[in-house]
């Protein structure tokens, strides 16, 4: 059985390889009646598109998404949004040589041995190319709530950490700069640390921080759907995802109960919010805010040392267009499964959307 | 739409509150033939009881399982497995003082928004007592791949943080403390800063390490259900679970590319595992392992501020009898969620559970 | 991936051998809030019971449903409903001769086949005994939405065919005869034709019409999970089974367009109802009604040649206590599983549930 | 929750209205390294095809797929296989007279009560050009197990009923008329039918028989998804189907038991076959057949009295292309329901696939 479709309520089903015709998928689930601004979705793909800056890949792609029903003068019908995005940059190529070898930290191994047979072109389904299609989900999810704010941005690369709270953050700084941190010196510091690391043909990884303001209390299905762990697989099905933290986090673990707990306001809010705006599971109407951890880019632009289907040892020689550091692109990903997974939680509830919507 | 089931083929449904009549569940998806060691289930939850040390809850539960159906002269039938715990320790109290208080960090105020009806008994439904469920299903779900080796330690209570790679730690050690350490030496330091903890009547948290040895290449089911997806998605459904890494996780995102690749031996291992086990989100046969953090219990032996039902402040007296740390009784618990996330896996997976089972 | 569980939004898993402890399930996806009287779901399981009257089976279960969670203080908590029937009658048999043989055209084989152990005593999961927790369930959800009315009865026992309109019945009939037919002259003719077949150790089939009336327009998902296909599947799912078919039906499809379309009237209901309540996948307002065809009960009180594990051809010695036709005592079943259907999706529903409930 | 996904384990999802740009799906759980012969899939298609006799529409439709991904070098990888349909005959339409009319016994009303916004062009989601997104994965599913053999035809069209056994027949005819009939006579006989009821403007509706021999043992999943229940809820799923019946069917619920059991031979075969090849809800080897109602096509090319949205009453004008009996083009897409609906099944089963496939 396999694992293509996110989303219970809200359902996105997707397709395609980096280096096949096109790429899409299928929005089940979404209700009908909903405004939807199609300029929105392509703004939001652009955030992630390759080429948009010097500190990410040249590949090649205007990423342009194509829809096919499901939304009709202008409003979604209830019924599915089948979309599409050609891969324009996917032909005549020589393939020949990776073909058969294991880059290493790559998914070609564990492709071959799961499938037996796999689309090897560009990393076939494994590469991240698949996210663009979680981006235009997740640009139709927001437009169901508006009054939802979901903000992601760079918060580390490398050992460069940004140790500020969100809430001393000016958000409005974070698409000023290729980094996507908005905190103007520091993402200058990411930058320089980026094309560094790129000069030398290495990649390097980082963390992104994301915060949802405005998110209705009651969200969440436990015992096992609670908001946070939905949040969590969303997050680390993201390609290169390693870790996932919400509200106090790691640092949580260290305190005491003392320190930790959030006392309440008599409004119901909370005078602290190491919970990350959810308890046991379903929002509570404070913020919700995490941490993703991601690995640097396993793709070299060095020679690495590597086996092929034989087992035979060979030599992988650095070329193409690849990120040396996946976070500027990362940020509107992480945003989207935020998205999506708002967007099944609300229409899972049986009553908060109702208040809501 | 609610969430009380996990898994897709290996799917485990359960019900009950705290202080209800009982808790229990059904196993659906357990291949027939399987032959079952009841006392196993039983030695497994055990583990996890109340009362066990004096570092853990004084509540009194036998914590006795019965099953119902799917097991006929000792082997599983394909039919599902019913189960339940009987609460013996659930009557005649007075809840009056807390039916209308919201505990500060607890779920009853969501609860309450979310469902306006709720058993207030013990926290109900949002009680950890529930994951005595999990740890049923969890040792069923072990008897199925009796060759892979499922191994949790507690390797942080605090500031005490173990640190050893998990292959120099002897897991024999484990089950010989009351903190699961598989260092007797810390163990010892970590009891103690429980028991200070607790003469103050406050509470600590920690992390556990997780070890999934012997698991086959070819589990996970990409773009959505990669295997460190549902392995992060079991462990933040777990009660005051705030983090999740696997492999290099939160430093990995510190490293650069060349740092951080696992390059491959000829027989395909790699020499190195930052990968954790898992590429792409499909198991490669190397040892699978991470982390997870428990944040402090709420519930605290002190005096706390909080509100009630219609906002009015309230001072909640400490009372009862509450672990002072989790982790513990959790070990069993990360154990029997990331055996049903491999159990699901290797059902779901066309090809590899006939190489294994 | 086995299949134990009924429904998407209002979920019923359940578990439970003829023959074993008990059976039981769980009920998740409940809303919270919704008053529940568990007197009505033991009249609804009465209904069910074996020994009722002379024209069933005398085996003697008092059928007494046990909750252990999801309902306080009389109303649901939107956590799942667990509950339980004891099985009384297990005990002490010797099953030796028929835990080898295959009973003819029932699942001995089959089940065997499939799991290679199974549980032979009475059957074991493949009994009909199983849908005794089917109606705890339906009894459940018909509380949901107490305005829809849902009224199956006896329309044939084998040639005896009561060809009347639905709406030239008197409902209130039908509780008052051992057939549940609602035409006491037929409701005669049936149960005398049931005692005869019943003293030549033979059993009969028949049909059940069921009407739901007052079900809102709106209900059923296209293009698949229509409101008739699942109505299909759930009527298809109940033991003995053989057809479905609703509004003009078998019948409709020897008409032409001209004579078969509803018309208008002004007010959107429909002049004539063979659409039988649903156009297009989704219910229209106008009643629903279907017919359910059961062949006869394959277990005869008559000696049948058949085969043992080996092939080697036995004889079957016709004994115990059977229901010479299941009619009767599968009217509350047929009316629990379209209960479950309309919980389902009026749960699933976007927009109709808030209108209605 | 939307319904545009069918299976669980071979899971096809499909989108697309009747004049949009363009229907298609995705197919996920396709197991790897299957070879796709794609023209076969076209064949299939084009039995579906408007066009291609001249008792069906006449409306232009080449009905061209295109395949996206999931297919590399000739055979499946396990990916999803995204792919379209064109529509080519969608545009610069006048819908004005109909877009606010409610079409007699069509979907029209139902979709505007359950949406409110609707794409009104040629029927949009609601018509049944959304199937031959069936027969695409009917066609793939049917490449998976080239050894079962499916084949569907037309049974009777208004009154003339073919009454012969399908053993009686030569499967051989089948695509030797237009009509889709095995027998050359009665096949005649239809296709003049048809013709005359064309001739007047109105349509016809009849049945349609399926039989699938070689069926593997051990197919279906209880309690709930029966193999039989499966079936039922694919063939109410198509569009214009008001009744399914397997095996004996609703001949079966006038027989005895003792008329009714399908006796044993000693090779676990069965002398009779009312059982329907189907046993608790397990395929047991035997031939699986059954009959699906179809009801005559609700647009007429007659004047009709309807009414529009706002319940006045208008004269609909009949024009336009459309099938006076739906039957010929039905059977492929019966036949491509069945096929799904066993893919999943081979897939969902623990043990019986390895045997089979």
């Amino acid at each position: 059985m396999a694992g293509n479709t996110f989303g219970k309520s809200f359902k996105l089903t997707t397709y395609g390889e980096s280096h096949g015709a096109a790429i899409g998928g299928v929005i089940d689930g979404c209700p009908a009646g909903v405004a939807i601004d199609l300029s929105a979705v392509q703004r939001e793909l652009d955030r992630r598109k390759p080429g948009q800056s010097k500190i990410v890949t040249q590949r090649k792609e205007s990423d342009t998404v194509q829809f096919f029903s499901g939304i009709f003068e202008g409003k979604t019908t209830g019924t599915p949004i089948g979309f599409q995005i050609v891969n324009e940059n996917q032909k005549s190529k020589d393939y020949s040589h990776i073909a058969t070898t294991y880059r290493p930290s790559h998914a070609d191994k564990t492709y071959t041995d799961k499938y037996g047979h796999r689309d090897y072109r560009g990393g076939g389904r494994s590469s991240a190319r698949e996210t663009a299609c979680r981006v235009v989900a997740g640009a139709i999810a927001k437009q169901l709530f508006p009054q939802i704010k979901i903000t992601a941005y760079t918060s580390s690369v490398g050992h460069l950490q940004l140790d500020k709270d969100y809430k001393d953050l000016d958000f409005s700084e974070i698409e000023k700069n290729d980094v996507r941190c908005p905190d103007p010196a520091f993402a200058k510091a990411m930058q320089e640390k980026i094309l560094e690391i790129r000069k030398k043909g290495d990649t390097i990884g980082g963390t992104i921080t994301c915060v949802l303001e405005n998110v209705p209390a009651g969200l969440g299905e436990p015992v096992f759907d609670k908001l946070h762990a939905d949040l969590a697989k969303a997050m680390l099905s993201i390609n290169a995802v390693k870790g996932f933290e919400y509200g106090s986090g790691f640092e949580g673990a260290r305190m005491t109960g003392s320190e930790h707990n959030d006392l309440y306001n008599q409004d119901g809010s909370t005078k602290t919010n190491r919970s990350g705006g959810i308890q046991g599971g379903i929002s509570n109407g404070m913020d919700i805010y995490f941490n993703v951890a991601f690995k640097p880019v396993a793709t070299l632009m060095q020679d690495q040392q590597t086996i092929d289907e034989t087992g035979a040892e060979v030599t992988m020689k650095g070329k193409g267009r690849h990120d040396p550091c996946v976070l500027p692109r990362a940020v509107p990903i992480v945003e989207s499964m935020a998205a999506l997974v708002i967007a099944d939680h609300l229409l899972r509830d049986q009553t908060t959307r109702l208040k809501t919507m």
